[in-house]
């Protein structure tokens, strides 16, 4: 079978085999229930009282501040909506920059009454502290700001804007769903009240995620029912993606030095060659996550160059693959103040642990073809 | 190594070989993000549209009524809240019979500011119909009662009570998590606005459930975001447990007939055994799921014989397994009721596919056995 190159890592990530074998029994003899009271119950409930203890240590959390979701987007409305339930409406502040499942939720509870403050961006993909700090005037109940941006890859300061929002009496929260397993991630060094995690973005599976939740937060619970995961988030535990999730994060952290090292390498070649042709680098100048590349050659249409690189072997996104659907230009370029004519020539490439340098140098060679004959329509055009 | 006999299939079914080997691929090189726009990308989202078409053609609903959550917990809490929040609060009529997951979401709307109205269970396991006409008489916005029930496996006259509904002007819905796979389900013929399934009761995994909904019902998305199902569900779609839910739909369609058959042999066999014992069998008189024996003997506690059954090799329930953690007797029991005393004693045996005769014979002597012993002690205390 032909297998095109995946250059789609902050998407998802192909599940890693020593997480596959983890999951396999689970999908297999061991399928108890976890609330059952019997031997296969207790197997289930060993299994995730194992991958907590894993999840907890690979981010420094105490496993009881660990509640399992099915997802990353599940735990950001958990954590928005959840502690919204259990306060009277009031100020929240979210960055312009965040992922859909943080801004629909913000836009939910606005509707709701609560009064939605947007946290500013500069040109360099880093939050405008002067504006953090006069949202912070306003005295957010609330404030979610991402730890690594999942187009740019650009890391936020976030231990000093929590260490802000704390004194200004605002719980803070951050989706590091992108930073985890790319770097150190802390979640007492980073000082937050809430942090959001998911599997299938560190080679582990879909279906599992969680929220790290400082005991002091109170939340109501989006999934009422059987008071799983302390009551915060009931439904049967999804025991086999919840042991992966366990195990990626274990990996996660064993592999990050010199995978981070190894990736670094492979996007500062990659954009070498991007400036020879001219092309811009996005956040080229912020503190950013070592595989992540977002990138316009002016004047060729992103999808276009995508479908292209598609066709040759490549799989790349154009703007945020969560989001797809949405025709609009990149929320976090515009928030940057991009031109929305050059953010719609965004391309992402975000390598990964398959990704060999054999790989780039091919995708650098197709990227020229692509790039010239692009070029040489457009001119015709003229 | 050693595997107790497992007779708890409506609390979590094993993975059917066929619904495991179909999900597979999804675990490897079909690992894409079934919104990037690559081929990685269109081949989860082609396994997605197949597996919509087959659980939608299991229970004759269209494709595009069928609203993939991460479970039947979140079906139900989506259906209850998402629907809500598109409401001014009114009446909510909801039976005592209902699972912890429709039970608990009601509870949070009725802080909302909602009239919660509890439909009475007759001492035969049905819903009272008169009560229900009384119910009716407030003119809820919302009725939810289940199909059928996952302890007594007593089938509700579902048609009737929506038909009663709509006439009302509510919208019903209906959990009908226990009854896919073990009696005929249709969405139209039941006529219900809708309706809640979910994977893992019907040999595909965790991680997958749906909402069947008519379009006419504006829903409120609980997980906001990327806009995944049509937006009533956002967050990355989890390919492989789709695509074994889809595959366990087209098998538990396939098997109905001749499980439901061979299933309620066991079954009445097993009563028959029973009530030499002199066991009370718990909505015995009612229309019941094949495989379900929700009984109790008098003066022997429920959680013990379990715990007996269970060192001698047998896995059971007692109380519902999926809310095991609420030390209270099945509330399903007192709302028939049923004494609170004989509730406590209540024990649940659920066959499936893989229950052989064999089995059953082994777990009528084991329950003898243990029986005999505890009436014994019991005698001796006295």
């Amino acid at each position: 079978m032909f297998a095109p190159v995946y250059l789609d890592h902050n998407a998802t990530t192909p599940l890693d085999p020593a997480v596959r074998e983890a999951m396999l029994p689970y999908l297999d003899a061991r399928f108890g229930n976890a609330s059952s009271r019997h031997e296969y119950g207790r197997q289930a409930r060993d299994a995730i009282d194992r991958a907590r203890a894993r999840v907890a240590a690979a981010v420094g959390a105490h496993p009881t501040e660990v509640v399992f979701t099915s997802g990353g987007s599940e735990a950001n409305n958990l954590f928005l909506k959840g502690a919204a339930a259990t306060m009277k409406p009031g100020v929240l502040a979210v960055s312009r920059m965040e992922h859909p499942c943080v801004r629909e939720p913000a836009k939910q509870l606005a509707r709701l009454g609560w009064q939605l403050e947007w946290i500013d961006v500069m040109p360099s993909g880093v939050v405008d502290s002067g504006q953090y700090a006069e949202c912070l005037a306003k005295r957010p109940r609330m404030v979610s700001v991402m730890l690594a941006n999942n187009e740019t890859g650009a890391i936020q300061p976030i231990a000093d804007l929590a260490a802000k929002a704390r004194q200004a009496g605002a719980w803070f929260h951050t989706d590091a769903v992108q930073a985890l397993g790319k770097v150190p991630v802390d979640f007492r060094a980073l000082g937050v009240h809430a942090m959001t995690l998911s599997a299938h973005k560190i080679y582990g599976p879909l279906g599992a995620g969680a929220l790290i939740v400082d005991k002091r937060v109170e939340l109501s619970p989006l999934i009422a029912g059987g008071g799983q995961e302390r009551g915060l988030r009931s439904g049967t535990e999804n025991v086999a993606a919840i042991v992966g999730f366990g195990a990626a994060c274990e990996l996660a952290v064993q592999r990050l030095e010199t995978e981070a090292m190894r990736q670094r390498s492979l996007r500062d070649d990659f954009e070498a060659a991007l400036s020879d042709m001219q092309a811009t680098v996005f956040a080229a100048g912020a503190p950013r996550l070592p595989g992540t590349s977002f990138f316009a050659f002016d004047g060729i249409d992103g999808e276009t160059l995508v479908g292209k690189l598609d066709r040759a072997g490549f799989a790349c996104a154009s703007g945020s693959a969560c989001s797809s659907a949405d025709p609009e230009p990149s929320k976090t370029l515009l928030a940057m103040g991009v031109a929305p004519e050059l953010a719609r020539s965004a391309v992402r490439v975000s390598v990964g642990r398959g990704t060999s340098a054999e790989d780039m140098n091919r995708l650098i060679q197709a990227l020229r073809q692509e790039v010239q004959a692009l070029r040489g329509l457009a001119a015709m055009a003229v």
